[in-house]
């Protein structure tokens, strides 16, 4: 008999839900606004379950699982969500509540590990991954032998929040010079003043028509990039470090430079180059429902 | 019936081979002299091995196990030994030879990946613990629901050559402003140039004493090891860090200036604060032989 799971992604702006059969293939694709708000987000979730499944012509109790995944601190347990600034709440009891509207047991889980899981699998990948998440903030997932790796509270791959330049800028968190300050969007926002919507784009933008400063934030981003990959290798030692949030839809133009940047540290550096950073470095698919597909995965465990 | 295994920490100057039971219980212990190049080592281990079976009144044929702990790139499939520069050799089929010359078989591990092991267990733990080995280099072990956890590529918790500080001192891996520049044995001699055969502890003499640059040496190192404590909970969120190797027999001394360093960090970050990372700290405990015991218990898988 087939399994058949909703997975839905709930982003800052955009709701993403999707069906999947075995074997993780894509049956069904749903996109829709996200309200603002605790009871929008419920109601935005409901709507998003509701719709994906009319269209795979099942009741939403028919499904097996359901799985959410949500930016904010996740209990995994109780399906509670805290701290999610950009979908205006602070405390929302969100898998209760979704059970309770659709009689179904729903799991919720962070957003970057329920795309580091959909990565995962959409790239049949083995062994271990990090899921370098380049959005708002930086932050990784990693999954090992097809599976979350956590840790133990639950602060596994938070390595946007790891200093690496005393002399650096200093970060929302309380200290200077985090990785997050220089490779992620709300980084590059404050270096880069600007009413263009897609700051990093524009940055980008300038620093191919030559200009200075944004070619250094270009490249503090690309070195930033470059330091995560080189940790998240040398401590959690991940076979693959695959990139993906909303910076990575730069696509090859930031690719080329973090390459270009591990390239160099390898040829001043034998030890570096033993770890062979290039080859491991992956990007999302593109258009790909990562995160989704990784809710669904992870509503079945 | 009761298990006995046999463990041996091959290190630099010294050799320490223990019998153990069930439980992890140390019912022998034997010390004596490393002998320096690859035919020397094996005979360093033949003897520590007989000498401590012997102590045991068991013939080494009677062990259930055998586990070796030495420093360099360990195969631990073939038990071949690479990179072992402080023990005079480059190459060695250490796990073949002692194989072939006690006709037992006979496990071997990279020693701070042993210590780590054998710490886990000496200290009781559950969950997860990386031990920070502070010695001639920095580099973590890493343990998770008491096994090894020893990565894709075999290089998970090596650290000492993340870079913190781009203005940093050059590393002999090539790169700049390394952990391990700042906070290992080799590192600070290299500040620290003595006659003294332990410049570490000269270090701190002069900067209890109220020298300048000892100070300056002995806050870096301090330092070194706070952020070596934070990439490794924000990376692989172990639940504890436990502080091993030589510099750590500097006990409470250096333990006051790495929990000073990072209680400063928590004062003015939340986030870090929330991290808890003082209470998670823990020092190896003194006189038991960690390594040894681990490489025991490695031997026994």
């Amino acid at each position: 008999v087939e399994l058949v799971r909703i997975g839905v992604d709930i982003g800052g702006t955009k709701t993403d839900a999707v069906v999947i059969g075995d074997e993780t293939v894509l049956m069904q694709r749903a996109r829709s606004v996200t309200g603002f708000g605790s009871q929008a987000v419920v109601e935005t979730a409901v709507s998003a379950i509701s719709h994906v499944a009319s269209l795979a012509g099942t009741p939403v109790a028919g499904f097996d699982s359901i799985g959410i995944g949500i930016p904010g601190m996740v209990d995994g347990h109780t399906g509670g969500v805290r701290h999610a600034v950009n979908l205006g709440f602070d405390a929302l009891e969100l898998g209760a509540e979704l059970q309770s509207r659709l009689g179904v047991r729903v799991q919720v889980e962070n957003d970057v590990k329920a795309a580091a899981l959909g990565a995962y699998h959409l790239l049949g990948l083995a062994s271990s991954m990090a899921y370098l998440n380049l959005g708002t903030g930086l932050a990784a997932g990693i999954v090992v032998d097809g599976e979350l790796w956590r840790g133990a509270r639950a602060t596994a791959g938070e390595i946007g929040h790891i200093p690496v330049d005393p002399n650096g800028l200093s970060c929302p968190c309380g200290q200077r010079g985090c990785l997050e300050t220089v490779a992620s969007g709300s980084g590059i926002a404050r270096q880069w003043p600007t009413e263009d919507p897609h700051p990093v784009r524009d940055v980008f933008r300038a620093a191919r028509a030559g200009d200075a400063a944004a070619m250094r934030i270009r490249g503090s981003l690309a070195d930033g990039v470059a330091s995560a990959v080189r940790i998240l290798v040398l401590t959690a030692d991940v076979e693959t470090v695959v990139i993906g949030g909303g910076l990575s839809h730069l696509g090859e133009e930031l690719m080329v430079e973090v390459r270009a940047v591990l390239t160099t540290w390898a040829e001043s550096s034998l030890f570096l180059a033993s770890l062979d950073l290039p080859s491991r470095m992956r990007v999302t698919p593109e258009n790909t429902p990562a995160a989704a597909i990784g809710a669904a995965l992870i509503g079945a465990v």
